[in-house]
């Protein structure tokens, strides 16, 4: 496990919180073992920090309760959604309660006129998703694991169909939170646009439960398109495949997914999802719009990939075959692990202008290859994001050092490419070191006076994007 | 006029800075009497508060001397880009120093293969506009006015386009901006998305130059359209119009505009640009696409016109005849002020969730004709945001204080039904006693903290967005 720093605890502090929490909560506040051990990082290689208890609250009323009383006692609380952030989100480097979100589940309301709804916290999103199909809408943002929106907003997810649909940015249009000092705010209201004040919505998406715990988020919907047809097309490089991606964002064709595999990952992906894929560079596409919109967008893609030397192009409207065409792509995470069994997986998650992209996966390619590291590809390429998901033996001191070297190579890479180290997995523990390369020092300043003005005890989820 | 508070001036201050400045920019420092009043606030109901003097920065490091200056001594700096905003944003209600952009006005650079540029403040989006179009790319937001880049993102401008790409918010990847200490800071890569840190993109767009000044925008673009359609219909009522935009948006037909002119507001435009169209309500659309796909969008829209009684349907890819409906969209507001010569004009700005659409625009004009007020009715519909321009004789005291009563009425009617009071003007000083009635108390409070963290001496465009 990679090491991630211990800060000090307040050891009267927690003491106090975990006795008064206890007597209001009873059943819904634990302090066994394995219950912190499950809600400190598990996913990762940073080692685990669990927290000292974890409380389940059922309103916004419990969350506020909880706040209030780790704020009088200056205790960390560390929002919990399903434990599936990459980044050492939901460790407790200083102790504290851990606040799982799980039972604030309800679908509040929906809004079919204006294409909005409002959630809680923990509602996932294949939850929201089959809430919705009968309605004839969906919730876009997918970022392959079934998390909480709340965690999702929390971290600015995204995924395989933010090329057309944007990231949670773009898709969340309020959220109401519990803020440090225990005020409830909510940032907007329902409207599809606003110039009304400082843009606290934005502040709050991305800002990974530093400053205040989601309670309720309010979210654009789109409806389900009248045709979907996904397609696939093999290249003889990732080269051609990204120069092809380039050309089809460059031409304005409205893709809802353009997904890149390279070799190893299909070989991946066939062994464990018993597919047949050619093993050579594959995009994975889904076009969504009228009927004939999708055959249009089919036809132009096509001209496109057999100009930079795409082979095997073939398109389907059939559900099943579809389906089993993107579960095999969201299983990419497990096939992955079973072509080293035993070992453990560290992804990537740089993201860089789209004209940087082949360079950027060609150099990732080159030094894994040098490095002999077994590590598949796969990106999110219509955006200039891909992962790199090494597979190392932990126990092995020689390939996590180099594992290290490798992730802190290809995230200033990336930098220098005008690019950034976390696409949509966000800074946590992990990517701290990055930001001010990223940004430079005075822009985290700025960050690190934001916290202080609206968490001055440094109370929420503390250890993560910034030193405080 | 309106008025608007004055705050207290820091008169030794003030007079310290005019010495300095004076000095350092010799001929591109003014005090002029007509030149400080052009710099104040000009083209609202609100009164003029003129600065003490302008200065016309050429460069980043001009930006930062002067707010250095202003910093030391406590002097308020107000960003001025065009002056066509329309909330008191300009005004100087302490006094101090107009820092005039439009000398920064370079385009920075074009990255056609990511679709983004980078461009000075002062850069007006039709001067980027010629400058992109032999590049087969354009800027998409259209405020109507010739605003500059950075006036824009400081309101978090949007306009016609809005409700196929977004508002400035959505199209700003990133800003440098010189905050009130004098860092500089960049608030994020050219990468297209990211998750990294707080979102100081768009914490810094829509800060009315509240918090720093921005001295470089990064923008994406757009490829132009293969093809581009304009269509007209009337609706025998603003109601039916409504509905049938509610019921586009809902079909998910990617219209690139949407407007809806109220009859008033044909009439006024027929006799201003020379036009014949019917005196009815009037919705202007306009698509983009492929040759196919625009044909589609105009059937489609069609049909659903048709069914809400929409008649004299026309659609037409002609660039003349397209421009001039379009020039007479963007004329609307000469065209009203001719209705009724030497009147002002005062626009609303509210925005609400397409289902309450029809519902705000009859109660708004239900009140108009109560009160005889002489107002079109002019909306970028697909967003659910729509302006009244009401003619008002300033010198009229009881016009005046009916039309301030009908403001306020509007904005609170619009907020009852979890809308906004500002969709794309801003908050400036006119609407400042609006946003804890939007928002909340503690939501405000919140951007208080955030004010008096990066600000505190409250140095950055004092008087607008919030009381500190």
């Amino acid at each position: 496990m990679a090491n991630v720093t211990a800060l000090p605890r307040n050891e009267d502090g927690i003491a106090s919180v975990l006795g008064v929490l206890k007597q209001q909560f009873g059943e819904r506040f634990q302090t066994g073992a394995s219950v912190r051990e499950q809600h400190g990082h598990t996913t990762t290689w940073l080692t685990n920090q669990s927290p000292d208890a974890v409380v389940f609250p059922k309103s916004q009323d419990d969350v506020a309760a909880i706040i209030k009383v780790c704020a009088t006692h200056k205790v960390p609380v560390i929002p919990f959604g399903t434990g599936t952030s990459l980044e050492g989100h939901v460790n407790a480097p200083a102790g504290g309660i851990s606040v799982d979100v799980s039972e604030m589940n309800a679908i509040v309301s929906v809004h079919p006129d204006d294409l909005s709804c409002v959630v809680q916290p923990g509602v996932t999103r294949e939850q929201l998703n089959t809430y919705l199909r009968d309605k004839g809408l969906f919730f876009p943002i997918d970022p392959g694991a079934n998390a909480s929106l709340g965690g999702m907003a929390s971290t600015n997810a995204s995924g395989t169909n933010a090329v057309r649909y944007g990231t949670m940015k773009d898709n969340v249009l309020a959220v109401t939170a519990v803020m440090a000092n225990g005020d409830v705010i909510r940032t907007a209201q329902r409207a599809k646009k606003s110039s009304a004040g400082y843009d606290l919505t934005r502040l709050m998406v991305g800002s990974e439960g530093t400053l205040g715990l989601i309670t309720e988020i309010t979210l654009k919907l789109q409806g389900i398109p009248e045709a979907i047809s996904s397609a696939r097309c093999v290249f003889p490089s990732v080269d051609a495949a990204c120069q092809t991606v380039m050309q089809v964002i460059q031409y304005g064709i409205p893709v809802a997914r353009i997904e890149l595999l390279d070799a190893v990952q299909v070989r991946a992906c066939n062994a464990y999802s018993k597919l047949d894929l050619p093993e050579q560079p594959l995009l994975l596409l889904e076009f969504h719009g009228s009927d004939a919109s999708v055959l249009e967008q089919a036809e132009m893609f096509g001209a496109i990939a057999e100009e930079h030397g795409g082979s095997g192009y073939t398109s389907t409207t059939s559900t099943e075959e579809r389906n089993k065409l993107w579960q095999a792509r969201h299983d990419a995470y497990w096939a992955t692990l079973q072509l080293r069994p035993g070992a453990s997986g560290i992804s990537t998650d740089v993201c860089v202008p789209i004209s940087r992209l082949a360079d950027c996966v060609n150099a990732a390619r080159a030094r894994l290859e040098e490095e002999k590291f077994l590590s598949p590809i796969v990106g999110h390429v219509g955006d200039g994001n891909f992962h790199c998901l090494l597979l190392i033996d932990e126990q092995n001191e020689d390939e996590m050092t180099r594992a290290a070297a490798f992730v802190s190579w290809l995230n200033e890479l990336a930098i220098s490419m005008d690019g950034t180290c976390t696409g949509e997995h966000g800074i946590g523990q992990g990517k701290m070191a990055y930001l001010s390369k990223e940004l430079g020092q005075e822009t985290v300043d700025m960050m690190v006076m934001i916290k202080r003005a609206l968490d001055p005890d440094n109370i929420m989820n503390p250890g993560k994007i910034i030193a405080v």
